[in-house]
Parts: C-alpha cells; sequence; structure tokens
C-alpha cells in the first residue's frame, strides 16, 4: 500500500497531457535504441518531427552567442585573441552587471537589468516605436512556457464561482491546454479557419465567447501568431479585430509572438499586437512573449524567453513579480542568451558578416522546406496542406478512409493518431496527431516540424509519401 | 478602468510573501544606487546578507566547472591546450548526450540522461549503498525551488473538500509559505526548538498534526536539513523518528537537504532522508532535493537542481513527469552545471589539485565564518544565537525593549522588521527579519548568511555589534 496513487493525487495533474512529448516520442526513442542496438527495421533512421528543436536537427548555433555565453562563463577566454572586439564588449557589460562579476550570482528576479533594457530597445526598433520602450515591463523567463504559467496564475480568480475561462485557438500548442487543465481554468475553443489558410475570425470568436459565458468567467484570449501549429501569419487589420474584439469583452490579451523572426510568405510581415493596439490606441492589457529558442538561433536547451506587459496597472505588475521572485530568477545564461537575440551585431561590428552569413543560411533553409512541405503534402492524394507562411510547422489534413477510421476507433485510439503510430513503425517518421492541437470534429491532421536538414527532410518527404500511398491502399 | 486589478486577480498570489527578496532587499539596491551616485551616508558600502548567492559576496566560481560549461557551450575551446584532458573527455560525453551535439537542444523532459545517472551514482557513494540507485528516479530541475512546485502541484487533492495540509518547520525558508499560499494548501506550522539548537522534536510534530486535523487532510511534511535558516544538523535518529511519524500518519516527507556539503560543527555529519529510511526499511514516498547553488559551488545564477523520488509508484511518477513535460525540459547548462556537482574530479584526475584547493578554500572560509558569526553574536547583550553546525545562515534571537516594540506596532511593522530596516539604513547591512520565516510567538530574530568575504564579515559583524548597542541605548 502506498501513500499515494493516480486517484488521490491532483487530478487535474493527472489529467493534462502534451502530446508533443507524449507516446508516439518514447516509441521514436526506443526505436532508435533498437536501431543502434542492430534491430532490422523497415528504415535506416528514425527522423523526429515532432518538436521544434533545431540543434537536434543539426542547425548549427551562431558563433555570436555561443562566445558571448562561453565567455561569459569563463572569463579567461576573454585574452583569447581569436574572440572579437564587441564580443569582449559586450560579454563585459554583462558581467559588469552580474553580482560579483559571475553568471552563478542571481539575478533579480526579473532578469538583470541591461538585458531587460536590451529587450526594450528591440521592441521599439521592431515597432518603429518613436517613444521609449519600459524596462520595467520586461521580465525574462525560462523560455517562453514560463510566460504562460504566471499569467494563467495570475489571473485565475472568478466572482462567480465559475472557473475561469481562457479562449484559446483549435488548433493549439499544447502548452496551453496542459497549463489550463493544471491549473483548472477552463478552454473556451475558438476555431481557425482551415479553408482560408487557417485565418482568424471574429465571428467564430463571438460564437465562441457566447457560447462558453454560461460555464465560465471568460477573462484572457490567447492568440498564437505567427501560428503553431498552423504556420499562419495573422495581418494586422487581423491583430486589430480581435484587439476590438476583447475590448468589447473587457478581456486581456496573451500574445504568443515566439515566431516573430519565422516568415515565409512572400508580401507576409510581423504585426505585433503591441503594435496594433498602439495604433488605435487600445488601452487593455496585454501579455506578449518572445523566446530564445525559435527563431534563426534555435537555442531551446538555454532556456531563454521574456513577457512583456503592456498597459498592466502597476500594483498588478508588482504582484507578478513578487509571485517571479518566489523562483528567485531564470537561468542568467538563459537571460544572456535572450540579449544576443534581441541586439545582434550590427552593421561594421566585427561579428556582423559571420553572424549574418549564418542566419541568411538558416533562413533560406528553412524558406525553401516551407515551401518544399507544403508542395509535396498538396501533391499526395488524400492530404491538403495550407501554405507555411510563418513559424516552423505544417498541419496537413488528412482525408482517411473509413476502414481506418473504424479500426482506429476499434482500437480505442484517435485516428489520427492510429495514422501517426503507423507512420513511425514502418517508416522511423516521428509527427504529432492533430489531436494533440485540436481540431474540428471529424477531422484529421498532423504536424511535422519542417526543422530535419534539406536532405533528410527530402528523404521525410518521400517516406510520407510512400507510406501514405500504402496506407490508403490497404485501407480502401 | 483598466481590466485586472488586485481585487480581481488571484488572490493567493497577492497574498503570497517571499521576505528574501522583500522591501529591506529593494531598499538595499536603492541605496548601493545612492551610494554610487557620490550620496553622502553613514557608511561607505551595502553588505547584502540578506540571500544565499556565493558569487554576489565574491565567491569564486570553481574553474572546473566554468571550464566544462564554457567548452560544451563552444566546443571550438576543446581545441585550447590549457584545457584538462578530464574536462575534454566530460564535455565530448555530455555533448554525445545532447541532440546535435548542441546545449541548444532540449532534453529529454527529466533531464539528459547521462547526468541522471551521475547524479544515481553519486547518491549510492553518499549513502554507501550497495545496490545502485535507479536513476529513472532522478528529476532534473530549475533550481530545486521547482521540485517544491510540482511536488506540491502534485499531490494538492484533498478527499474531504478540506484543503491540502503541509507541515513545514517554523522557522523555514519562505519558498514553502509561498508556494503553499499561492497553490491555496494549509501550512501547518511546527516549531523547531529554539532552546535546543533548534532540534525538531516529534512531541511537537504530533501537536502539530493534531491541532491541524480538522482544518485539513495533511498530506507531506517537509524538512530542512541541514535547517535554512537554522543552521542545525539533524542526526540520523532525529531523521528516524520524522520517518516513524510519517510512517504513522501515513504522509510523505519531502526532504530539503540542498546543504548537505555545508557542514561545519565538529562531530556532525550528513545523513540523508534517503538512507535513514533504508535502514530502517521504510516504504513511504520521499521526494529528496539537491542543488548547484549551495555547497561549495554555490553556482545560484545556473539554476541546477535534481529531486529523487524514492518509494514512488511507478504510475504516480509517470504522471509527475507528465506534468514536467509540459515545461519541455530545464536548462541544458544547469543540468550540466548539476554534472559537476555530483561527480567532481577524482584522485589522480588532471583537475582534482586544483579543484580541490579551491573547494577547500570556500569550505573553510565558511567553516571560520559559522563559528565567527555565532561567537561575535553572543558577546552582544541582548542577542543569542544557536551553533551554526551547517547551511549557511545564523538566526539569532533579539531581545528587543519595549519601547522599541511599541514603536514598530505602532507603525504597523514587525518588531524584527522594525530593527532590520533601521540596521540596514543606519550601518547599510541588509539582513531579513525572521517575521519572514516564522518565529514562536513574541520572539525576534534575523537571519544572516554567513557569505561575504571574511575581511567585509568582520566589518559587517563590527557595524551589528555598534548598531545594536545604539539600538538598545535609544529604546531603554
Amino acid at each position: 500500500m502506498t501513500i499515494l496513487n493516480p486517484t488521490n493525487i491532483n487530478q487535474n495533474v493527472r489529467n493534462l497531457e502534451y502530446a508533443v512529448r507524449g507516446p508516439l516520442v518514447t516509441r521514436a526513442l526506443e526505436l532508435a535504441k533498437e536501431l543502434n542496438n542492430g534491430a532490422e527495421k523497415p528504415f535506416k533512421s528514425v527522423i523526429r518531427a515532432n518538436i521544434g528543436d533545431c540543434h537536434a536537427m543539426q542547425q548549427k548555433p551562431l558563433t555570436f552567442f555561443r562566445q558571448i555565453i562561453s565567455c561569459a562563463t569563463y572569463p579567461s577566454m576573454l585574452d583569447n585573441p581569436d574572440i572579437p572586439e564587441d564580443v569582449k564588449e559586450r560579454v563585459n557589460s554583462l558581467l559588469d552587471a552580474c553580482g560579483g562579476r559571475s553568471v552563478g550570482a542571481y539575478s533579480e528576479s526579473c532578469g538583470l537589468e541591461i538585458v531587460r533594457r536590451h529587450c526594450a530597445d528591440y521592441i521599439k526598433q521592431r515597432d518603429k516605436l518613436d517613444q521609449d520602450v519600459d524596462w520595467q515591463n520586461i521580465f525574462l523567463t525560462t523560455g517562453a512556457s514560463e510566460v504562460v504559467k504566471v499569467t494563467m496564475s495570475l489571473v485565475n480568480q472568478s466572482s462567480n464561482g465559475k472557473p475561469v475561462g481562457v479562449m484559446i485557438p483549435i488548433p493549439q500548442y499544447p502548452l496551453y491546454s496542459a497549463t489550463l487543465c493544471e491549473l483548472g481554468m477552463h478552454q473556451v475553443n475558438y476555431y481557425l479557419n482551415e479553408q482560408e489558410n487557417w485565418s482568424l475570425n471574429v465571428e467564430e470568436l463571438e460564437r465562441a465567447y457566447g457560447e462558453a459565458e454560461d460555464q465560465c468567467e471568460i477573462k484572457v484570449i490567447v492568440v498564437i501568431n505567427p501560428g503553431n501549429p498552423t504556420g499562419a501569419v495573422l495581418s494586422k487589420r487581423n491583430i486589430i479585430e480581435v484587439v476590438e474584439f476583447a475590448q468589447r469583452h473587457n478581456i486581456m490579451i496573451l500574445a504568443d509572438e515566439v515566431y516573430q523572426h519565422n516568415i515565409w510568405a512572400e508580401g507576409a510581415s510581423f504585426t505585433s499586437f503591441r503594435s496594433a493596439m498602439a495604433e488605435i490606441n487600445a488601452k487593455l492589457e496585454l501579455v506578449s512573449m518572445m523566446s530564445a529558442s525559435k527563431g534563426y538561433m534555435g537555442e531551446c536547451g538555454l532556456r531563454g524567453g521574456y513577457g512583456e506587459l503592456y498597459n498592466f496597472p502597476l500594483d498588478v505588475r508588482a504582484i507578478l513579480y513578487k509571485l517571479l521572485s518566489a523562483r528567485l530568477c531564470c537561468s542568467v545564461l538563459g537571460q544572456i542568451t535572450m540579449s544576443c537575440v534581441v541586439k545582434p551585431p550590427k552593421i561594421g561590428d566585427p561579428s556582423y558578416e559571420k553572424y549574418e552569413a549564418e542566419t541568411k543560411q538558416v533562413l533560406s533553409n528553412l524558406k525553401s522546406k516551407a515551401k518544399l512541405v507544403a508542395d509535396t503534402f498538396n501533391s499526395i492524394e488524400g492530404m491538403q496542406c495550407n501554405e507555411v507562411a510563418g513559424a516552423m510547422y505544417a498541419f496537413p489534413r488528412l482525408s482517411l478512409p473509413k476502414k481506418a477510421i473504424d479500426e482506429a476507433l476499434a482500437k480505442n485510439q484517435q485516428p489520427d493518431f492510429f495514422y501517426a503510430w503507423q507512420l513511425l513503425e514502418s517508416t522511423g517518421v516521428c509527427i504529432v496527431p492533430g489531436s494533440g492541437f485540436g481540431q474540428a470534429p471529424n477531422t484529421y491532421h498532423f504536424r511535422t516540424t519542417i526543422l530535419p536538414p534539406p536532405d533528410v527532410f527530402q528523404d521525410m518527404m518521400n517516406r510520407m509519401k510512400s507510406f501514405h500511398q500504402q496506407f490508403l491502399a490497404r485501407y480502401s
């Protein structure tokens, strides 16, 4: 007899799901080990396209970033003549801000002031603002995930005994559903319009709000732009409509803008919620988040991120920052990574040319794969894929034969999970079924990243195409 | 009119307190800035003895650690002939475990398998076990704080509609009270016995349990050993009594053992809960935690930590690990720091001598300050301080004059806060009032770290002694 068992622990924790790291991923790891141990498989390698993990897919770290982090950790390296002057300067200014000039000292709870100022300058430039951005509205975090958790925890109180409701897009990134489940909050789904390139439609927001109003007290709308898993990029017009919707209903906005550097479609550009709100002088509260894990740097393992508060009352900000103080601070090396993200070398700096060449290489690879993935999927019978306008994912729709659906349901599996599992077992390609992100009833999808290196990616496309044809043949 | 205000947000978050980073610390930062700007003060420098932040207090990072972290970040450095062979080997084995051989790839949610194995080997050696420790029971975290948060979240469900109760020592480290407050859990105080060197008494545990039983469903007892803020080190006999208490009441144990390397008293030694439980074959659930922030390494800013589950049902472990997966992973460089903590150079390794000399220096400094602090405080009229047997803090008792207490209460301040504030304003020394940790009613204390370097520490002792005498003279 144990004290703890699955029924007497927190059922919210028991029930939460995070498909990006679910059973398919566990199986993919096992398969890779089996291959390593010489097992016979119908494939030579496992390709993990389940998670936006750039470096794991052979993307090379940017030299500028790594020199700074490495020298800040072990300052004796600064004597090395190979280290460029701009790296030395940055390292020295960052160390001046650290207690005892060591990255091993705690920073302030919200992060080093100097890095918060770098972020503020970045936002000012990005949004072409005349006025300075208040660095005190920026707090540094362990990846962007922490921004979601603290924001949700902050607002989690209703006035009417019903749970707090949070509107999230469907499909969504499952961090949202997992966090809401853990905190006992009510998930209010609004559906993105697949027929129109996963666009966000205000009538749908009103429908979702109206239908959920009785069950919860809606306090937040989450928007992911560029979209994960959809790859859609919102227009400024569309963003302003969301802001006006939030104003009408007096709810705050959580803008997940971690893919702001990943725009691929011709003519598309990133518009921040902050700049759209400024344009119409909207006064409602916004939390916007950014990460060091995505973009062209892809430093996922270093866990850098920030949140920016906009239009927040100072007394509420103080309470949020007090909450952050109880976890002391996020990784100082993660903070330094964030400094590199928002303040890269400028033209004329010794590190500029190398930095520019490295980032261009990454971005152009991603851009061509963004096109290749949609073209390939659209060339396959029974698959339909919207343009991958931004981010790092495609989310194609599968028309599954009835026989396959029946067999899946008989096994008590979601049909797209059933499909993904067979894909993995027969080709070694690991993707995430659409049911992990949410999708319209009776539709089936999967998410794949576009991160594997070009030759592996082409191989993956080939494996998927021939698997799909065999799957259709088998179940038709 | 804003959407959010202090009354409509989460009142648990609003109410939580974390004194280690409270208003005194904010004021200390301001004073330091004022001094820098040339302001006239009755002191020349601010001394921050409020937080266990070793490097901020000029403690030097260990070379072995920094070489490994730095080379793992920027592997070109491995070509440098100054880098010892054992550092190169470790870096290569760690990078082999990283996706794409980059610390920028996400690790598994529970951390890199190789580092979890290093931790398991460490525990086996530390506790002189015959059997291997199961590395799969170890999960790597963002400092030890994250272990507390996920454990509390995991067990936060009661069967009778009452809140879940957690027994914590008083005085305690305020992370516990803050986490319980945030999660809406019930804090059950058991008092440590100041008269007997802050010992832990089972009758007191029974009293606390019995009195709280009606108000909550008690599921966990937290023990901090070596003690923060008390500096006490528990005997094996005492630990076994706690285990038997927990067995009697069917509650799990959360053992905060982050100061296991910091033992100062002659004849004292660290006994882990794990080994005590093994000795009496106790089968209840234990979570033990360790950190890279304390010990002799003091790498607070790198945010390394681990939790070990002991006697956990596998299905509950799986649920906890699923919860961890939603935050992806903790900093890979923090994980690598943890590898250095638990697997330092051995005799004969190229890095051994330097490592040994550096750690001895840190430990012998801390040991002499541990003695100095208690001796100094005990030489002051109206102060009483127990032996600092372990950890990095002293928690002396203040006998405050009635006039001072009355003046504090008239100002709506805790008397020890009133004392600490005046100490800061007149001497620049920043400590944390006992009320931030909890203390027996009508007693007053403060916590100071023993971290400032020896000359600064002596200066700090002098400032505190003369302030205290003036304070007594003023209010007597």
